[in-house]
């Protein structure tokens, strides 16, 4: 859609709505200060590329003290292994002939590490990693309180699959995974972090049952954006899985984490029915309702939100989402927004948002800078 | 993903998953279910591609009778045109330079029709044709209710419009749009009849007016798969956008419009935590949640859906999804699926279910029979 050599440098109000953006400043900003905190905790990041599905930003990522990526299945494992990174988690079971052949031809080209919860599972791909001559690595998935996939940590079971993934003759057992999914988006900051330690307690519990076995346990790995400055508190904890943290979303934005909304969807003004009424050609195939309606970004100066600025852009909330059609209500007084008027939207849902678009338009200072290939969005499989 | 050459033939099941499924003989069931209709009742069928964003689709359309197609934005109707396709609404407004430079271009190589709703797009797209040596088509759209886009239907603004379009040195004033999209999904049919008939007597009685005035009304254009047939029953309506009816999703299916299901998505069990619930590959990046969870489609002999099989799937439930995941529970009793068993969701909304997806899989009996390309997934501007 955009030959890059004659739109970079170009406004943003000059782009073809609705468009994907990224802030470079603030995408720049939220991966520096995720890396120093990891730095300083000692512990290892692997920034989950679910949320931002792109090759460049995994670089960044990896550029700034990243120890590899999380991906959520094979076909995102795929486009990180085609970007040239090395070290790729699939944070997921790998099921089914076609799957488990595509982790083992991934195995010859990187160093791939996959989860199991299941002995039958376990065993398919350990005879599909001996018929492929590869070695792959498997982190066993503990239900640690999310009651989603996994083992439950306290079973015996957990410690049995332990122990029949390092036996595995063609897989390398590299130790644990465990998400508190039901947890890391609470708003609530104590309620948060009280439900996470209780996850995380049951995984430091099951890691000490796994070392006290005998069994090596090189990785311990868990968490998200919401919770990963009480995960890296855990002397079991080796790495965390964060992803929302680089581009940010009106959902995990509410949890005053620090980090920037560095992604918004522009957005252009189609039609004015009312004095109060706005709406624009973004809708439910641009961004996402899930976690809420998307904010509507406000005009700043020296980087401070103006409540009311001269437009009386106060107050202007989304109130609903159609296919194509942003439905907007001005609460505050009369809006003077106009047709053909481009204004920014900070999505509800980051992950699945950057998952409709086939681009993503990095600016910075209010001009396009780089047009990047959201070159895992639809790798379904 | 697929080479056809490689995969047409093979049972179902042998799909990698996700993966979206059209039943071809279901689709050719609905397909010629709406078209029968409209030849009866002596009124134009103009399905809304929005909903299947499929060329392949979109001709089978064409052949059974539709008069032309409907898009929802000007990437759509740049795929249909490009796929041959001659006579395009786009049922929305075209505002900004690009867009209107999009359009005027999109008018040199089809029939393209798009919806005005102020005077000063309307001059904008004057000046443009002009400049562009075209004519477009324009349709004014009125507000009927639905309190989105539109000039209220009853308002002399809606008159002077039509009077301004027409007047216009380069477009060409084809009629009215008004659309009911707050009615056409309700649940009840007494009460969708009724918002239905609300709505489109203000169409009429508008379209009366235009007409005494002395304005052409070539096209009266509303309505959509829910209310159809109350559309056809009025005199002053010469066409209807109707999309959903082809493909057909959950929240439509419990309206019993008498259209099969004709769209799933494949998916794989990946997780059986406990013997009530079952974990599938199939989440919020392959089914979306806003007209609510998929429907687990269950086995069926003979065409009837078997309550009670001897696998013991009655009952089986989406909870939730979540971004690759769907959590399903088994109400009746014990699931007996297993760890890389293939089940079929019926997505809660397919319209944008489909704008997931880069490839439809087409099959008939169980077997693949084509893999058609989404051409308009990924057209958001």
């Amino acid at each position: 859609m955009v030959s890059p050599g004659e739109y970079i440098g170009m406004p943003v109000a000059e782009i073809d709505t609705p468009a994907l953006l990224v802030d470079l400043d603030d995408l720049e900003f939220n991966i520096r200060k995720l890396a120093g905190h990891f730095e300083a905790a000692g512990k290892h990041l692997r920034p989950h590329t679910k949320s931002h599905k792109t090759p460049a930003i995994a670089h960044m990522q990896l550029q700034a003290g990243a120890i590899g990526v999380t991906c959520a299945k094979v076909g995102e494992a795929e486009v990180m292994a085609d970007a040239g990174i090395d070290d790729v988690l699939i944070a997921n079971e790998v099921v089914g002939r076609r799957k488990v052949e595509r982790l083992m031809a991934l195995a010859r080209r990187c160093d791939i590490m996959a989860a199991v919860d299941h002995p039958d599972n376990l065993a398919d791909l350990d005879a599909a990693a001996g018929a492929a001559g590869v070695s792959p690595r498997i982190l066993v998935e503990v239900n640690i309180g999310h009651n989603r996939c996994g083992v439950l940590s306290s079973s015996d079971q957990a410690l049995e699959l332990c122990r029949a993934a390092h036996r595995a003759e063609h897989l390398r057992f590299a130790g644990l995974m465990g998400y508190q999914g039901h947890i890391v988006a609470l708003e609530d900051a104590d309620e948060r972090e009280a439900g996470a330690r209780e996850c995380l307690q049951r995984l430091s519990d099951c890691a000490g049952r796994v070392k006290a076995d005998g069994l090596p346990l090189e990785i311990v790995s868990t968490s998200a954006t919401g919770d990963y400055y009480v995960s890296t508190t855990y002397d079991a904890v080796t790495e965390v899985q964060a992803g929302s943290y680089a581009l940010m979303d009106a959902a995990y934005g509410r949890l005053g984490l620090g980090f920037r909304n560095a992604m918004t969807v522009l957005t252009t003004v189609t039609s004015r029915p009312t004095p109060e009424q706005v709406i624009t050609d973004a809708g439910l195939k641009a961004a996402t309702p899930e976690h809420g309606f998307p904010l509507v970004k406000l005009p700043s100066r020296d980087g401070v939100e103006v409540g009311w600025d001269p437009q009386g852009l106060r107050h202007l909330e989304c109130e609903s989402l159609s296919e194509e059609h942003g439905r907007l209500r001005a609460k505050g007084g009369p809006c003077h927004l106009q047709c053909g008027d481009v204004i920014e939207f900070i999505p509800g849902h980051g992950c699945t948002t950057v998952n409709l678009y086939d681009e993503l338009y990095a600016v910075r200072g209010g001009r396009l800078e780089a047009v990047w290939p959201v070159a895992a969005r639809g790798k379904v499989r």
